[in-house]
């Protein structure tokens, strides 16, 4: 059987948190659709992941800080970007007005 | 530093090939963005892989046929699925107006 879908479908509009699907998993790699809804990261937390982290936005329009940056990244649709293992990040925000659709590959330690 | 980019930057309209560029790469897993503009696999061509790939159409259109199924599935935006390892499919054809974008994982096996 073929495992199949479309990224876009059954998204809500406004939902509390932030909404994670696994797409597919294989060899320790996961690939995931990111929902956001106007969410960021709490106040002073930091992502800090064992493996790299591939994401690409799709919709909307989000902001990612990385600690060792001065500025946060703005990225908009097709925007992707490679997060290193441990370098600490965070959502500063993501569009209040739309979904924003991000796929993210967390690659096999 | 961070690799970063865009999806949908450079994409040239016509080529006579698929264009395939290596977005990241980690661990075994590998991850393209795969520009076709028009190509279709050439006639009794059937990819068989030695890996599972997850491929998801980003811009355009286009039908993918696996080997053991009776008609192509159409692929539209946002429409992914999971190819087996040796599952073997070919292109029949992608949109001949404008680029189709594939984003493709390759697991490593």
């Amino acid at each position: 059987m073929i495992e199949a879908g479309n990224l876009f479908a059954k998204i809500i509009a406004q939902a509390e948190q932030e909404e994670i699907t696994i797409l597919a998993e294989k060899a320790g790699t996961r690939i995931e659709r990111i929902v956001s809804t106007g969410q960021a990261s709490p106040p002073g937390f930091w992502y800090d992941q064992a493996s790299t982290e591939w994401v690409v936005l799709l919709a909307g329009r989000a902001a990612l800080r990385f600690e060792n940056e001065l500025e946060p990244r703005l990225l908009g649709h097709g925007d992707y970007l490679e997060i290193p293992a441990h370098a600490r990040h965070r959502v500063e925000w993501s569009d209040a007005e739309r979904p924003t659709v991000w796929l993210a590959v967390h690659f096999a330690a």
